[in-house]
């Protein structure tokens, strides 16, 4: 994907987010790119390249947003993304010069994304791509819900390379985190952890919930792999409670 | 290594093509390289460190090519690159002005070849770096066979990191590829899968076989791994037949 | 991390060190620094992100050298890196014009470490991103011992990405290595292995010591891995001694 982006961009320059996104896996990769895309500068084209459907009928697009442009197989790998960055046209993949002169059928990535996301790097509108499309396809994102005045019902929708369990409730859904020093976290009938402002407030190996960086709350373990510890795994239900 | 061409060559562009190559395996690095090099542009220089060989008596070399240059050590791993891309001229990597002030006996990557790579990418000929040598070392080989009218024989000759096990049996090495609704692949007494257009024609956990992004027959699981589930690996044995 | 140091200066270069470094493992990735970073040309900005401790009350520092500036978490992760790369002043990053708009508890690698290493590449002098502080935090080293005149006692500090174990046996540190050919490898009772030039100077399979490209004294087999083989780790007691 490299040599043809550099064979129609010399000048461009290329960030790979991260290469651990288990093979197929459209969560995870949803989630990644939506934690880190806000962070680049504007212009940046984010070219994604998960994509099980690849030589099926499933579409390529490209989504414009104000600062950015997302090139990706429409299997719902952009839903969180847009959340953050709003659509403003999205087009279909479909005019062959800007194809590379072959088209395998397993490897998009190299054939159909790549030189799509070289040209949009050059300027080329996304119109210049193909048709328009009315919209893209969405996962479904599970909200936390409020369960009377003390408790958030979640649960773990990704783990990072560290063990860490990222929910989807999110710390400005909350309604005052001044009382965070008084949150603790439960799965089912069992208490996990308190919520603290950092994983070193908790000894060496013991488990501890914070407000991470991508502004979720995350359950880790202190120098050690909550998801092997604490066995979570994406859609492990766990409860945050006012104490 | 990325140090050391940096401070020759500041402008260079540096991508890494994999990080994924088995410790020491020449076969999957001159598969790897084989399959990704024509996709650069004109002008870039290759470098492979798959060098299990270093410190001993193994030469190091240049391959110059119509369009590239290939640093590596001359223990195969170019063995398939020059397929596509035809040698021009090899020089040996023997002069000490294009090597790291001191040369260890364990990281020629760092201490010869990229040096010599950071003074090519600044145009410098290739017969600076020592003398011509009549040719490089080449792995074996093993090509499909045709059994009669409807039956190739292969083999498995790299596993990639979905799991998928690419053979030695080529696209355009069969006769006509018309009939590629009709063929199916065999492993000893037991069929396999059908040879089919993309992952996704089969459902999810199947095993399907497709003519992949490199040209050549893959046998892969829809969502999983072909590797793990049908205990595939690097000389499995496979056949191609029409139904 | 990167778009955020893109955002602030878009003509950098950015090179991935590691990222085999297992979490939270401060001595490997000050091992690896220290390995390294000498490498780099001058003007090099190194950025460390294993950070424990983020969010605690650890310092995060810049390092000024003759040729580099560093940006790390106090905690020891530079202490080998400026043993080859003496300190000429340190600085806390305590001025928020130079962090992120808003400064998450679990990632300051993106969100201060990544804008100071920015701005440093701009060429703002370390002392506007915080006030001087005397010294960095700095781990153990344990050297290795001479023993009478013909052992050196010694351990096992890094295990690479081969398996090879590092030991803290420096070549400069001995006598005469000229008696190279005549040094062999203990582990407490057992011989392990003699010293070579490199590793394809025993058959494939066999373990052997050699000095390797960060100058320590490293343990091998050839062709396979020694950490798993002879059970090495970081810690691993380990004699050097004269035939």
């Amino acid at each position: 994907m490299k040599g043809v982006i550099l064979g129609i961009n010399p000048a461009v320059t290329l960030i790979d987010i991260t290469h651990e996104i288990p093979p197929g896996d459209i969560r995870a990769a949803a989630f990644a790119l939506a934690a880190s895309c806000s962070f680049f500068p504007k212009g940046t084209v984010h070219v994604v390249v998960v994509d099980p459907g690849v030589g099926s009928d499933r579409k390529a697009i490209v989504v414009k947003t104000k600062r950015f442009h997302f090139v990706a197989p429409d299997n719902g790998v952009l839903s969180w993304a847009v959340k953050r960055e709003p659509i403003i046209a999205v087009h279909e993949l479909r005019n062959p010069n800007f194809f590379l002169r072959s088209v395998s059928r397993t490897f998009h990535g190299r054939d159909v994304f790549a030189p799509a996301a070289a040209h949009l790097s050059r300027r080329l509108p996304a119109g210049k791509l193909g048709p328009a499309v009315a919209d893209i396809i969405r996962l479904p994102w599970t909200e936390a819900v409020r369960v009377g005045d003390r408790r958030y019902q979640g649960q773990v929708i990704y783990v990072d390379r560290f063990g860490n369990g990222i929910t989807n409730i999110e710390s400005s859904s909350l309604e005052s985190l001044e009382h965070a020093r008084n949150l603790e976290v439960w799965r089912g009938t069992k208490r996990l952890c308190n919520v603290a402002e950092f994983y070193n407030a908790v000894p060496l190996g013991q488990p501890v919930a914070v407000f991470g960086s991508s502004g979720f709350l995350e359950i880790a373990v202190n120098g050690g792999n909550a998801s092997a510890k604490l066995r979570l795994q994406v859609g492990s239900r766990i409860e945050l409670r006012f104490r």
